[in-house]
């Protein structure tokens, strides 16, 4: 367990960093946050920060250095980085879970094998592939990258032959993968956590709405019968152990025909867990510091009924009435420039539990 | 209202400023701490630091030029440095509240102006007045410096003749303030918030326990008759508005014979509302910070019930005992040594506002 007062590392300077920061303070652990950008909002409430690329050894050969564990905050930091980190300091979670989310075929192969539901998949690596792909799997079906893609981008819808050149244009000839359209009645996730000590707790399912491909809404309870919420905590638990998983990890599921399929993890706090910061004693950030740090892991249990709506770019001037509604936790993660879509905060608004 | 970015000045660097300034980050809001101490807690979570004394006119100008708005964190910065910086930025609270609550008979001559019961009390500035205020007053009875007295430092009680000299030598000759000892059932306190159109609002009355003077307990709900706790909501509220006060107050109230006496008055957030962080989803700091931002007041709606412990330096070794409790929030201050009676942490544990 490390003592308070002890530093902990976190590759990644956006909003997620902020958050674990100001989350690790609360228990009196401080932050080393190392980022290429040098506004990184996390760098306003870290002790220490690093402006650096995640290609610079000599740079995060220092900071792992002056740390006693790393993590991350999002899943593009290169693997390589936490690979030549782990060898310096304890890295949680490591780079096998790293590895996984950033590989869709091999995220799919993953929930496959512990007997989860997925959408069809195919690897594509050509032009010729995608069009035996499609001729398998159907319309309409979506051509992602196989790696680095979020909120929508680097992904290309399919609904019949002529979409086919365009959607291997998009892809720019990266390796990807061709996943048929899962025909959902909603979008869920379970915010889990794994313990240093194998130890698994989630919080309640979330119900998901996007807008555009970015989150726009989670709330909870999720309307799920409870059978399917215990399957969907279950496969994400199967998840976490086959990853020797150690911290905060989002799975995101469709509640579909014939069951929950996994459409992706999250090697991270999450953006549809947000909520847990207002309607939950322990939120899913002090979860994750609390888990990386060898901690007991803390309580998940909801003592309110919350939404989550996130707050965009084209909404942050909007800031004085978000801060006038009643019975809400608002936060800000003290971005400078307010474009287009871009998460500039959130607001919980609560209900009583017994409502 | 400050916007989101905008840079809030706080004096003082203690657990106090610390929560304030994660309080702010939350809400986007940046702050810049000006504290003596090198190794201040709330460095480590500030946008930005100043280490200078609070009479270095020089250092208070460029920070009062750097911040939006000035706030303090201890009641026992010299108000000189406050008016000096009031010329210089909005002061919120401003010197008035301070120089009020510096002064303990001030104190009380403005809870009596208001129609308020208080221990019986007489000004003493030499041995004979001594002498001569507690053949007024009786025995047992209390001697305080009339100024900067906190967690029990600066009194000594006086039970008999015998403790008359002791007690005045006690003082070092400071003006002090004698006062009657009130029989009382039970300690509370009012964290109330007064906003800078005039708003007021109180989160519910707390009852708290001291031992060796210092804040061992706070629970809530409190013990107390609904009467009376509005009674003590209502003395607030004609203190904080006497005091043209922005910001969030503590009023220290004794449950006794005929109704609830005041105690002290705290111009800043307080121990005994450490619980409104994990019982509450606006906590006291955000509520100040709100304040002194002229934002509007936030929910003050309690969705749980919840017993606060203070975590003293003999308790800090027990820290992974802490961190298994359940249903609990965990809050360290970041302080490297811990000292015999120094406020090292707190726990706030959580049970459901219905059980």
């Amino acid at each position: 367990m490390l003592k308070p007062g002890s530093m902990i590392g976190i590759l990644g300077g956006g909003q997620l960093g902020r958050m674990l920061a100001l989350a690790a303070a609360r228990l009196g652990l401080k932050c080393h946050t190392y980022a290429p950008e040098n506004d990184s909002p996390a760098f306003q409430v870290s002790a220490a920060h690093t402006v650096a690329g995640y290609d610079d050894l000599d740079a995060l050969e220092v900071f792992a250095r002056s740390v006693d564990v790393v993590t991350y905050e999002f899943e593009n930091v290169p693997v390589e980085a936490v690979i030549f980190l782990e060898a310096l300091a304890p890295a949680r979670p490591g780079s096998k879970a790293l590895a996984t989310a950033q590989d869709r075929l091999k995220e799919k192969h993953l929930a496959r094998s512990l007997g989860a539901l997925t959408a069809e998949f195919s690897a594509v690596n050509s032009l010729d592939e995608l069009r035996s792909a499609v001729g398998r799997i159907g319309f309409p079906a979506v051509l992602k990258t196989n790696r680095l893609g979020y909120d929508g981008k680097g992904q290309a819808k399919i609904s019949s032959d002529d979409d086919v050149a365009g959607a291997w244009a998009a892809v720019h000839g990266q390796p990807s993968i061709l996943e048929s359209f899962v025909n959902f009645r909603s979008e869920v996730s379970v915010i889990g956590a794994r313990g240093l000590d194998g130890q698994f707790v989630a919080y309640d399912v979330t119900e998901n709405v996007h807008r555009n491909h970015i989150l726009h809404t989670s709330s909870v309870p999720a309307k799920i019968e409870g059978a399917l919420a215990a399957k969907a905590i279950e496969i994400a638990r199967g998840m976490a152990e086959a990853l020797d998983y150690v911290g905060v990890m989002g799975t995101e599921l469709f509640v579909g025909e014939g069951g929950v399929y996994v459409n992706e993890i999250a090697p991270r706090v999450h953006n549809s867990g947000h909520w847990t910061q207002d309607a939950c004693v322990v939120s899913q950030f002090e979860q994750h510091i609390r888990a990386i740090s060898g901690w007991p892991l803390g309580s998940t249990e909801r003592h309110s009924n919350v939404v989550m709506t996130n707050i965009l770019g084209q909404d942050a001037a909007d800031w004085a009435k978000f801060a006038g509604q009643a019975n809400s936790g608002l936060h800000f993660y003290g971005k400078a420039e307010a474009r287009e879509n871009r998460k500039m905060g959130h607001i919980n608004v609560l209900t009583p539990r017994q409502a």
